[in-house]
C-alpha cells in the first residue's frame, strides 16, 4: 500500500479515518458530508442487509417503498418529531433549472419553477408513512401492519465522519401498527432483541441493551430502546434503536381503527432502524494497527491465494493448483480470490489483504506443489 | 374485492391504473408524482432485483453507492447531459427549517440556511460518478471499472403514471470505464443483451433489441441501445437502455489514464439501467380483465390454499392436510399461503387471488380429504 496507518494509541480517530479510506471501504464525495461507499465496503453492507432482511421476514415483516420527499405540511404534523429534525432538513424548493443567459453553458435555478409547498428530503419516514397508513387501516383485521423499508435518508449534520455520521446514509426503517399498547411494546422489544442478536452473533460485536433517557429519545417516541457497543477507545456507540411511538403518530395523522368491540380507537406504533453506521461499529470493534479485521461471515473475500513464482512455468503450475483449491472452497460456499496479477509483488499483496481484512491469506510457491 | 376492473377493450389505460391499485401493487402518495410501492408489488420488484443482480455479478460487476445529491457545478459539466435533464430537476436550496413565529406549530424554510451551491437530486448519476472516477483511475491497470448502483432517482415529470412514469423511481444504473472504444461498446452491447435475456426468459416478455435515433438518445450518449416490449394496446414500451458514452464524460470530468504505452488517454464509458417501469411492462404484457397474471418465477405467492368448510371440525382437518401440503411444497422452494381467515368467504378469496395473479389456487373441502 505504501502507506502506514497511524497507530490507534496515537490518534484513534485518525486511525479510523485512514483505515476506512486505505481499506477501500468508503471516501468523502464532492457533496458536503455525503460519502461514496466503495465496492469493497458495499459488499460488507450487502451481507449485513441480507441477514437483517432474513430476520425481518422470518418475524412476519414485509418490505415496501415510500417516497423520498415529505411535503412540509405532513412533516410538521407530529410536532415533536418535526421539532427534533427541523434543523437538519435538506429542502427541495424548485423543480427545474434553466440556462443562465449571462453565463453560457451554466445553469441557474428557474425562479418560475418554485414549488407551492416545499418538500423535505426524508430524515426518517414516520410522517409520510403514517399519512399513508391512514388509507390502509380501517379495522382490527388490518392489524398488525408490519412493514420495513430499505432506503437512503438525509440529515444535515455539521460535523460528519465516514459511516458514523454522514449527511446521507443508508438504513432500514421498520414501521409497524398495532391494535394494542402491549402488542406495540412487544414489537419494539422484539426488534431491539433482533438487532442485539444480529450484532452479537453475526457481527461478533458485544452490545448492551437499554432504554434512552428522555433527552436522548427519538423525537416523537414514548420510549426508545437501543443497543450500544463498546469501541476500542472506551466510548459507547449507538448501534441500533427501536422506538415505542405510543399513539403519537396515529393522533397526528388521525389513524383510527374499528376494534372487535366496534369502537373507534387510535392505532399504536413502533419504528426501528439500523444504518451504515454499523460499518463504523464493525471497524472500530475488531480492527487493529495493521488494518481491518473482519469476521469471516462478513468478509467479501474470505480466502485469497497469492502465487509465489520466478517464471511462467511455475506460475502456470501454481495457477492450476489454485484453481483446484478455489473450486473445492467455492463448492462449500467460501468466497475465494486468486490474485495472479504480475503488476504487484507478493509482499505488496499480503500487506494489502491484511489491510483489507481478508481472513485467510494463502501463499503457494513451487515447494508447496512438491508436497 | 367488491370492485370490477374496467375491461381492457373499453379503456386500456383505465384498466391498467385500476389493476395496479386493486391488486395492491402501488398507489399514488401525498407527494405529487411519487408512488408508494406496496408490499405485494415490492415483493415482485425484489425478485427482479435478485435476478438482475446475479447476472451483473456473474459478468464481473460490483455494487457501490454514490451520493443522492449532485452539486450544480458538477451537474452542468457535461453540457448535453445537463441540458437534457435540467427541466426535470428537483433542487435542494436550503438545509434547515425553523419555527414560523407568526404561526405556532408550523415550520418555514430558514432563509439563513441557504446553500452556497444548490444541489440537484440525481436524475441519473453520470456526473457525480465520473467526478469520483477521476480519483480512482490513473493507469490502464485500474480498468475496466465495472460498477452498478441500486438507487432512487428523481425526474420531475409533469404527467405521471404508476410504475411507468413517476417523479421518483427505483432503478439500477451501471457505470463502467474502459481503456478502449471497442471494450466500452462491447460492454454496452453485453448489458443490453443481458436485459433482453432477463426480460424474455425470466419475465416472459418478448422484446426487440435496437438502437435509438439521435433525438431519442440518452442526453450525453454517443449511442443508446434499448429493448422495447410490445404491450397489449399495440404500443411499444421501452424496458431497458444501455448507453455508449464515448469519451464525453471523461472529457467533461477530465478522467485520463496512462496506457500500456505510457500515453495519457481519455477513458471510454458506458451506462445502463432498468427501473421499476419493468413492473409496468410485466402488468401490461400478461394480465387480463380478471386481474394480474404473473409468471410463477415472479409471483410472491405461488400457491394459495383456501379451505372450504362448515364447522370447526372440518376446518381443523383441512388445516392439517394443508399444513402437510405446504411443507411438501416449501421443501421444493415453492411459496405457499394458507388463507384460513374466517373474516372472508371462499368466493371473495378466490376473486382476490385471481386479481392478484397467484398462479395456483387450491380449494380443499371435506370431500377432498376423503380421497
Amino acid at each position: 500500500m505504501g502507506k502506514n496507518l497511524t497507530p490507534r494509541n496515537e490518534d484513534y480517530s485518525k486511525w479510523y479515518n485512514e483505515l476506512v479510506v486505505q481499506a477501500d471501504l468508503a471516501e468523502n464525495s464532492a457533496v458536503r458530508g455525503c460519502m461514496v461507499i466503495k465496492p469493497y465496503g458495499y459488499a460488507i453492507w450487502e451481507k449485513m442487509q441480507a441477514q437483517l432482511d432474513k430476520r425481518f421476514k422470518e418475524t412476519g415483516h414485509q418490505n415496501a417503498y415510500f417516497p423520498l420527499f415529505v411535503p412540509k405540511s405532513l412533516f410538521e404534523a407530529e410536532e415533536k418529531n418535526a421539532e427534533g429534525f427541523a434543523k437538519e432538513c435538506a429542502v427541495v424548493t424548485h423543480y427545474r433549472l434553466k440556462t443562465d443567459e449571462n453565463n453560457p453553458g451554466k445553469l441557474i435555478v428557474d425562479p418560475e419553477a418554485k414549488l407551492e409547498e416545499e418538500l423535505v428530503v426524508r430524515p426518517t419516514s414516520e410522517a409520510i408513512i403514517w399519512n399513508t397508513y391512514k388509507g390502509w387501516i380501517q379495522s382490527y383485521r388490518d392489524l398488525p401492519l408490519l412493514i420495513n423499508q430499505w432506503a437512503n435518508v438525509v440529515r444535515w449534520e455539521m460535523r460528519t465522519r465516514l459511516f458514523l455520521r454522514t449527511a446521507e446514509f443508508l438504513w432500514q426503517e421498520g414501521h409497524t401498527a398495532h391494535a394494542t399498547r402491549e402488542e406495540a411494546l412487544a414489537e419494539t422489544e422484539q426488534m431491539n432483541n433482533i438487532y442485539a442478536e444480529f450484532v452479537e452473533n453475526f457481527m461478533a460485536i458485544p452490545v448492551i441493551k437499554g432504554a434512552k433517557t428522555e433527552s436522548e429519545r427519538f423525537a416523537g417516541a414514548v420510549e426508545t430502546y437501543c443497543i450500544e457497543a463498546l469501541m476500542q477507545d472506551g466510548k459507547a456507540l449507538q448501534a441500533g434503536t427501536s422506538h415505542f411511538l405510543g399513539q403519537n403518530f396515529a393522533e397526528a395523522f388521525d389513524v383510527k381503527f374499528t376494534s372487535k368491540e366496534g369502537k373507534q380507537e387510535y392505532v399504536w406504533a413502533s419504528s426501528w432502524g439500523v444504518s451504515t453506521r454499523l460499518m463504523g461499529a464493525l471497524i472500530m470493534t475488531h480492527s487493529d494497527d495493521k488494518g481491518l479485521v473482519l469476521p469471516p461471515n462478513l468478509a467479501p473475500i474470505q480466502v485469497v491465494i497469492v502465487p509465489i513464482y520466478r517464471n511462467d512455468e511455475q506460475f502456470n503450475a501454481i495457477s492450476e493448483e489454485a484453481k483446484l483449491l478455489t473450486e473445492e472452497l467455492r463448492a462449500v460456499g467460501i468466497s475465494v480470490k486468486f490474485d495472479g496479477r504480475d503488476t504487484h509483488k507478493p509482499g505488496w499483496k499480503f500487506a494489502q489483504y491484511e489491510l483489507q481484512g481478508v481472513p485467510l491469506r494463502i501463499a503457494i510457491g513451487p515447494k508447496d506443489l512438491e508436497n
